[in-house]
């Protein structure tokens, strides 16, 4: 017997990722790709494509939809990609959904990664069996989908761009002290290359051959080890999350926030612990003991999986 | 014949209104009272009631169901008043909804003011027509109230708790550098005043019989005036807006703010003209010309429209 399943398909700035599953249920099969630096956006959507054409037939299966988290920002009425800074130029103005409909010949829906994530996060990870959660990627950027009264919200919210500090940093947006301009992994680094520039002793020179080479994850290596300079560049970020994150709480009043993307889920509760008590500080409007402050339960997964919660939806849309 | 009407009831600090109206459609008949400092609860709900059954057997009509906006915090499930700073002790605990219900004989909604304004302006003011808006009321507090994808965020969301001066003045809820405590009619007044303890010349003075019978109004005359310390206030103003607003339309992506209660309302163009132009310099990441800031459609009448909303909303879960 042929299995009718829903693909997914999760483009980001370096890798692709694609699986099938049954409809509102468990993973099949999945696989992931590079998208690389200079790859033309048709390459990477054939590839996809051909991945899940062969998954889909190994197990004897036909795909009845699909669903695509894509990084944005997208025209989501046409499906398109529009001008996506993570990706190529190929993607811009890029009809990915009406593509990827006429080559699969199945409805197909379109979301932003981060929205994606949220649904991931939603339905199969640390944000199952709230109505009311945040979902925020911190990573090369910061990135953040909302889900309330068990919605997602629609619109393309960009999370990553309230102020926190009103006369800092000039964020890639063109703005000032933006939550990503200050807490992005790229930020972190970039506010410890700047402290190392001084005179203050730092263990994080011994750590990379050129100060340049501080990561993110350099910082909280060495945070972790009591290192002086970057317990204060670890702290500052704590405290500048916390200012951007309690204003989304304290506006939404979510039952739970979960903190993706690569310097989160590095960082663990090393970030999470301080980060709920400066949180308690700085909301004092409402019970910060109602809202969760969780790591995503999925990894790098959550787009993957919001991928296959947006299949189903396409599948939902076109039965009704 | 007997018509079937839907009664609405607005609680605030100072007043309480009341109205009756056809379901989901115009307004029959209205009228308000003062709720008083010392009035206990039992005698403005008494009254209140009392103004609806008056107003309904006047027009021949029997009241199938009602809405209530009430300041908060409440229990929304209990339908509970907790404990309004606003309003006189005798609210605390006070099981607003219940009582309601088995005076009244029909099914009750209650929501908070803020989630009432909200609902009021998108069915019948300046929201009408977008899925996606925030409304804020800016009056002796800041408060709000979302609607995403056409429906009430049902969270009890605290806006004007975001934190705009990380630094600042202290907050009523604990914080330093919400929205309230910096652009709260209050805090406008208050910021003021601070200014005039030194030794600039203002018009403030000759204004007032005293610096501290200064208000967010004489702010705004005085301003109007082109009185030099009155501007810097006012714009500072703007300038926090800006900060606290801009990021709930980041995270967000609204296609409407609106602005009501006595500040914004009094001062209309005055203050939105230049909170555009802050706004679109603060916001760089999403398109602020797809953003209308607009004053609010129905002034101080916000609330109880909201609560016909309510109102409706209650028949139409009975009758599901």
């Amino acid at each position: 017997m042929i299995q009718d399943l829903i693909a997914g398909i999760d483009i980001g700035g370096t890798k692709a990722a694609v699986a099938i599953a049954i409809p509102g249920g468990e993973i099949i099969a999945r696989t992931s790709f590079p998208t690389g630096a200079n790859r033309p956006a048709h390459d990477v959507v054939d590839q996809a494509l051909t991945l899940l054409a062969d998954m889909a037939e190994a197990h004897e299966s036909r795909l009845t939809a699909a669903g695509i988290g894509c990084a944005g920002p997208l025209d989501l009425e046409g499906g398109i990609v529009i001008s996506p800074p993570n990706l190529p130029r190929s993607w811009r103005q890029f009809p990915l959904r009406a593509i990827v409909e006429a080559k699969l010949g199945v409805p197909v829906t379109l979301d932003t990664d981060a929205n994606a994530a949220v649904l991931g996060e939603h339905f199969y990870g640390a944000g199952r069996g709230y109505s009311d959660l945040v979902y925020l990627t911190i990573s090369t950027g910061i990135g953040g989908g909302i889900i309330a009264g068990n919605n997602l919200v629609h619109r393309l919210g960009e999370a990553g761009h309230v102020t926190v500090q009103p006369a800092g940093a000039l964020c890639g947006c063109g703005a000032r002290g933006c939550l990503e301009a200050l807490c992005s992994g790229t930020a972190i680094a970039r506010r410890a290359q700047e402290q190392l520039r001084g005179e203050r002793p730092s263990m994080l020179r011994q750590m990379v051959s050129d100060g340049r080479d501080v990561t993110a994850k350099t910082v909280e290596e060495a945070a972790r080890a009591g290192d002086d300079l970057a317990c204060e560049v670890w702290q500052d970020t704590i405290t500048f999350m916390a200012i951007g994150i309690g204003g989304i709480i304290a506006s939404l009043a979510p039952q739970a926030v979960i903190l993706g993307g690569g310097v989160a889920a590095g960082a663990g509760e090393f970030l999470l612990q301080p980060l709920r008590a400066e949180l308690r500080t700085r909301v004092r409007i409402l019970p910060m003991e109602n809202v969760a402050v969780l790591k995503a339960g999925l990894g790098a997964d959550s787009g993957i999986y919001g991928a296959l919660v947006l299949g189903a939806r396409a599948l939902q849309t076109a039965r009704s």
